[in-house]
């Protein structure tokens, strides 16, 4: 537990009257900002919901496991699963891997087969173009396009 | 490594003389068979690929990976992590447990969503069945429609 202070009860207080939507969007608000492992999508260390029950003492625990939970399941996440390899804290450290197990359950994932599939289209698409000799895109132009089709296959 | 007898290299270079997919196919028939954690879909311990690898050194590993892969996204199984708690050994013994993240992954997964909505329905309609006054169905019915479903499920 985290020793409480006077101003830390106020915050938590009025944090506590608002809508439990309110609290989730302001929960994700901050983590997608002050958190590399979060914003970069990079798999999670386990344990990684107590840090964060520490880090957020005015936040209800049970809505920042359901923050959570909305972040492990959206298609960018899965796909990071996909690729395996080390796991991170909220200090960016290597902390675990991916299992095998969820290796396997996220690259069969219908989103992230969607997501895969999508990408190999656009790709497709991209090649053809160049062949017909539109060689005018600088590199600063395919990565922004690669920025942005991250974005898209986000949220699907 | 195991230690290698004349008989137990014969028979390897018998196995591997057989189409991959035959030897899938006989992998996975050997452990439904022998090992409950399979055949109940268990949630599987983290290193049970290695434990199976020793306990069948005459397959190859690669195609044992295989087989655990497709036994781990199979929507039984995905139902399993959805429902959390321990998970298991080849002999049946409590060996670390289902994450929150592999939880939260498992309950939203499209083929999980979908069994348990099939549940429900069906529930609903044997519900409305029983109102109807049809109360003639013994328990022995009961289960046996249970496992019947399972079944369903489970080909979703």
């Amino acid at each position: 537990m985290t020793k409480e202070t006077a101003l830390g009860a106020a915050l938590k207080t009025a944090v506590q009257t608002m809508s439990k939507k309110k609290q989730t969007d302001m929960i994700a608000d901050y983590i997608y900002n002050k958190y590399d492992v979060f914003k970069r999508f990079k798999p999670l260390a386990l344990g990684i919901d107590q840090d964060l029950v520490t880090a957020l003492p005015q936040f209800d625990p049970a809505l920042i496991a359901r923050v959570l939970a909305n972040h492990c399941r959206r298609p960018r996440y899965l796909k990071a699963l996909a690729r395996g390899g080390k796991r991170f804290d909220l200090n960016n450290r290597f902390k675990g891997e991916v299992s095998a197990e969820e290796q396997a359950i996220a690259q069969q994932h219908p989103a992230v087969q969607q997501a895969l599939a999508a990408q190999a289209e656009r790709k497709a698409a991209k090649e053809k173009q160049a062949e017909q000799g539109s060689e005018a895109a600088t590199a600063t132009d395919v990565d922004v396009k690669d920025e942005a089709e991250n974005k898209a296959a986000d949220q699907e």
